[in-house]
């Protein structure tokens, strides 16, 4: 029933059904379960868009052009955005009640944030689940946010068709994109705030991220990543960047890489999810919590070996 | 009994040990188990190396280098290298025989080559293994090479004290390094080949590095991570940089970080082994195979969610 509603576009509805499947709740899990495999039929027709960058190069100015942007062409864009307002450092300073003011308020739009924090810094193993509600609701371009720690971007990456990389213009900053590896995720580079006394640094910064990349190999041998500037405040470079992706999307659509990376990636989130599930169990399970505090103070002490530990664990468990 | 000669020193049964606990056939896991039982309790007393750099920065000259000049401060020296010889691409191509030759004639050296490939290039899971071995053999210095993939390097790092990354002088080079995060990583950085011609484009990536590490957190609030040069072929810089790991392990051991970064390293091994243990469990459960195969396949055609599916499996192996 509730499925029946958001396949409908009720929006109460569609909150109702992400907060059931990000639920962490035990009790919540059938049903989350049961409403995924009804929607799941529904989903898979968006352009599924990844958006990383550190705090402060504009990502939510530069995600509200974008949206704006691409109403404007007639689509509807589900944004599922990290949530500054709880975020322990890092993020706007303004709150969450500024982001996205404008996108907010059309009906094309919607825009789910999620508090940020743990591991994955608002990225969560759920967050794969919501997007496949949001493209059953009917949204066909998806935006998600990462706030730029590695894991999360790595997470992003994994269940996006395209990753852009936003960058902030002028010196130190190439660092901050290099230092992780995040550059290698890209299939397109923005440097932001491309405007004002800014521009000719930014065309430097472009030019140095465009030879730094001939030391990195793309994830796809079919796309040369583009470098671009834009100013998501003055709106520049906005148009030229979503028609970026669209060449993007067509390409990997007509050769088929993003079906088959969509396939791998639901193969390995399959494993993963299995591990995790399988772990929970293990660590969960009464009859064995003795053992796993004995083993874990023998490993701490240097009495017997992780991999024999791991052994009786796990033998422990399957009894 | 085994254990007994590698504790006494038998290098041949070293060697066989190794190989036991490397065995990756079911039917030596049992004595593997047991031998490293009996063995752990002698583990543990070395100071553990990781040296990693890019193919060509002279890994292997520079391992040669400094394992002679421990031997001669009256250490035993055990090194876990990567084979290039199995290589399919980078190490070097004068193949394995010329490799830390002289090195390897000293009695108070023992040099264990791995084959590289995998995943991880050359160190396994079982890596971790050899190591608790060679340190009950009595090496009181154990040296961990990598091929310097991403992922490998990580692995080290998380079964070392001290990383180091050896780098090239000059331009380009900063950006291997830089690239994968793996100055992240780093205790101690050095310029390898600063001879002859090479000595001030050495100076001057010293110089990049050292800011460069400014934008970086260090591993350890007590620990700057010192930028140094050294010549591997000439034998220059090399007490230098063993001055300066013995430095490192003295203070690290003296506040405690040392004990504590081992007690977690154990934990998180622990766990991973575990989790690898379970889910080798699942894969090869006779009983599911048939429900993995469905399962797979309906994921790929988007059938069901990955979530629902890995739910239904790990019910299914529960069972």
């Amino acid at each position: 029933m509730i499925a029946e509603q958001v396949l409908s576009g009720d929006r109460r509805c569609l909150a109702q059904a992400i907060t059931l499947v990000e639920s962490t709740r035990p009790e919540d899990r059938e049903a989350a379960d049961t409403l995924l495999d009804s929607l799941i039929p529904h989903s898979g027709k968006s352009i599924r868009i990844g958006i990383s960058g550190v705090p402060g190069v504009g990502k939510s100015t530069f995600i509200e052009a974008l949206g704006n942007h691409i109403v404007d062409q007639g689509h509807r864009v589900a944004v599922l955005a990290v949530d500054p307002s709880s975020a322990v450092s890092g993020g706007s300073i303004l709150g969450d009640k500024t982001r996205m003011e404008q996108l907010s308020q059309r009906p094309e739009a919607y825009i789910r944030p999620s508090p940020t924090g743990g591991a994955l810094g608002g990225v969560t193993r759920r967050t794969r689940d919501t997007l496949l509600v949001v493209e059953a609701a009917g949204f066909d371009v998806v935006i998600i946010e990462t706030v730029g720690v590695g894991q999360s971007e790595i997470a992003v990456a994994e269940m996006t068709d395209i990753f852009v990389l936003l960058l902030l213009p002028g010196a130190g900053d190439e660092l901050q994109g290099i230092k992780r590896g995040i550059v290698e995720l890209a299939d397109l580079i923005l440097v932001n705030k491309a405007d004002g006394a800014n521009v000719s640094s930014s065309e430097l910064a472009a030019a140095d991220y465009r030879s730094a990349l001939q030391f990195l190999s793309p994830r796809s041998a079919n796309w040369e990543v583009p470098v671009m500037l834009c100013s998501a405040t003055e709106c520049t470079g906005i148009a030229e960047v979503w028609n970026t992706i669209e060449q993007y999307q067509q390409a990997l659509t007509d050769n088929g890489e993003i079906a088959s990376a969509r396939a791998s990636q639901a193969q390995s989130w399959l494993w993963t999810e299995t591990a995790n599930n399988l772990m929970d169990k293990l660590r969960n399970d009464p009859s064995i919590q003795q053992k796993i505090t004995e083993l874990e103070q023998a490993v701490t002490e240097g009495r017997t070996s992780p991999r024999v530990a791991a052994r009786k664990l796990v033998e422990d468990f399957s009894k």
